[in-house]
């Protein structure tokens, strides 16, 4: 890290660890006096702090950047899942295209005709269904499914029970019975996709639901036919986004947020927590509420909405008044 | 499709795909000018147009419902997950009963005393629990688990990993902990019932949760114990039912529409999205909101919400004059 | 029981049922007159009833305390899946440290190093990966991960479709694309914690996600990297709890609440269904809305939110009266 140490040197560090933490084995960082307070009697084995901060009470590294270098050791401490390139004996594979240094974990099953590329892992219980793609370098976590015609970039990575190319939800009344309108199209996620757990992207009724490049997504989100995801979006839990959203570039959602059926939202907008856009939402800027409006107005009508009671009683007191 | 050509006889289409592709292969359908507009210039392949649609600059079918002509081209489309009648060989069903023509595929485990009737299809990594039907017809995709006691009707579909019949969230505070409530019933689902990707519906603490016939519900819902829904309701995604909610027929709940625990919501009822039933709504109609109510006075008061800024200021401007 | 049998001793009853189910060999419930309305005439098979109940037209069975009954025989017709000891012929456990009164399914994977501890079950297709453990006694039913440093106490219960240990949701923006933070934590649950079906628990980034004593959490809820909640929690279906939120003892959530990342809940907190926590709710109570309010107030609020209409109309006479 090229930062300067005090304190004992043979002190045994074994893992990075939260700030608060009380782990003897832990190394930590702390950037300014809040912090500081929490390091200081806490225990932590080690702490990574600013050139200038005080004297710690435990074995100190001095270094410019901090975060940084906590960064580093958290590169440093990770342990992905193993790639062993090859086909697990129990996996099924007849009739698919795995490269020669993709790696098939245990009881995987590939379709006939699908394509597991180079450098790919596709680990435990996955199912990589018919005319789907797993692009090279990309990871699919044990219990990852492809139902069908699902296309992955590069570098993409899927977390376990991610759901990807499951028939839109699309139903005709005929009269006696919703029918349902065949789901024919198919998922596509550029390069360097993250989808998380539990979450479900399914397959459009014609054509394809995109996710653009870079595109990051976290756990039991619903991602409905045919919607659009411009690049480098982020998409936080929970979030639902209807049948043919419009979701521009460098989008962040809250979580819990919501888009409707066919509504737009343009790039660089940010949707906090638990909004909901009705139709569309264009301009650059942060939103909030439901429907989702501007965040300073939305938060001048929720600070209203605390004061009705005290608006009721002046409309009261008024009353009174012109009546006497 | 007893429709008109004209353009190139000898153009290769090989997929339906959605308006506004560019898709050379593709063919889509376009009624009103909005949508000849996305046609034109788009470079897609084919399209399907009303017999009296402009000219448009690709090749052209001319007929009387060009969106009933592409349902059809869907259907032709549709290449469902193959069902091969008979037990994968890796595939453990000890002790159940398979129909001869069913379909069990790899890696599935169906459990001793269960059943699976005539035509239907389990997919790899299903999970069968003890006392669970998988009836006539009905289609479970790869990764679905039916844990105890689910009995399903004919032609139902489960996308994958659904859990149908995992205990109810039922605890009794003993003074020291909370102790679970024994969840003994289970989940019965009609005819024709399909349930989308991670959905997830317990069994009953007695008795059955029930989805009556052909209720069609979309993914990541949540269907609490001892719940009931009418025939034809339609659940959109997200939805949250909680414990005994009794739910009519022919309901619709849009995206993240909640119903408490033991709350009823009549027939017909038409919840939009996010909407919140906390305790009941009868009349057939539409209704939004948290405590849902009727449309237009919800969207009357989301309007007068956005406008209490102004009637903060026009009450100040009264207050100001009563009091010169 | 001890209670008390009139009517027909030789009827045959098989189950429990609840209440208003006519099945004729269900045995049911009911206190008050309500309940007596809904077993006369339904045609089930039996009752418990307190010893001042009226007299009912099926077997009747009088005792103190119909509910406590009732559990009794709940508890009498509950029928876990199977704990068979031993490691199922199927599964993969190569380098993994097993019980040998622990029970490992069909198709289990267990990683090398991860450890099912005395009297755990690990139902078929669950993945237990590296550096996992799995508490004595604890139970995962099919199709659960356990992804990767998650060590789970004694007596815990994991519903299927469980994700615990996927990585948290972190990104830094290097100026062209979100790279992704290293989560290297771990996920800990203490003893006696239930987690419904399909809900995801997130590793922290460094240190532990954790989860305190007979914490009880429902299905589809997400608890996202670094999360702390306090011993006896009880977590309704699709909460959300975002990144380091603090979550005290003793609280209760309603459905699909959430509370923001870094934000905090105090101990004994009710948290209505829906509501939201922005920052802060420390004060036991129950609290609804968004932000999260407490109830009684919320309530005032929604109220008058239904009276804007009038408002506005008092609001427009006294204007009309002082402009004359």
């Amino acid at each position: 890290m090229g930062g300067e140490l005090s304190g004992n040197p043979a002190a045994v560090i074994s893992r990075p660890v939260e700030a608060g933490s009380n782990d003897p084995h832990g190394i930590t960082f702390a950037e300014g006096s809040k912090y500081y307070d929490r390091v200081q009697g806490s225990g932590v084995g080690a702490v990574i702090v600013p050139l200038d901060a005080p004297e710690m009470d435990c074995p100190t590294i001095r270094v410019d950047a901090p975060r940084a270098a906590f960064g580093l050791l958290l590169h440093r401490a990770k342990q992905p899942l193993p790639h062993n390139p090859g086909v697990h004996a129990t996996a099924i594979v007849e009739g698919a295209t795995i490269a020669a240094d993709a790696s098939v974990g245990p009881y995987a099953v590939i379709a006939p005709g699908a394509v597991v590329e180079s450098g790919a892992t596709v680990h435990a219980f996955c199912y990589v269904g018919p005319r789907c793609v797993v692009g090279v370098g990309s990871v699919l976590y044990p219990h990852v499914v492809l139902v069908e015609d699902v296309i992955l970039g590069r570098g993409c990575t899927l977390f376990p029970g991610v759901v990807l190319g499951a028939d839109g939800f699309g139903y005709v009344w005929t009269g006696s019975e919703h029918a349902a309108i065949p789901q024919v199209g198919g998922v596509r996620l550029a390069d360097h996709v993250d989808v998380g757990a539990n979450t479900t992207i399914d397959r459009a009724t014609a054509g394809d639901t995109t996710l653009g490049q870079g595109v990051k997504v976290d756990n039991l989100v619903q991602i409905a036919h045919n919607v659009k995801i411009g690049p480098y979006t982020v998409i936080a839990s929970q979030v639902g986004l209807a049948g043919s959203a419009q979701i521009g570039a460098g989008v962040l959602m809250g979580g819990q947020a919501a888009v409707a059926d066919h509504a737009t939202v343009g790039d660089r907008v940010i949707l906090a927590g638990r909004s909901g856009v009705m139709k569309a939402v264009q301009e650059p800027g942060e939103y909030f509420g439901l429907p989702a409006t501007p965040i300073r107005e939305a938060m001048r009508q929720m600070a209203l909405m605390r004061k009705l009671p005290d608006l009721l009683a002046r409309l009261e007191a008024l009353e009174k008044k012109s009546q006497s």
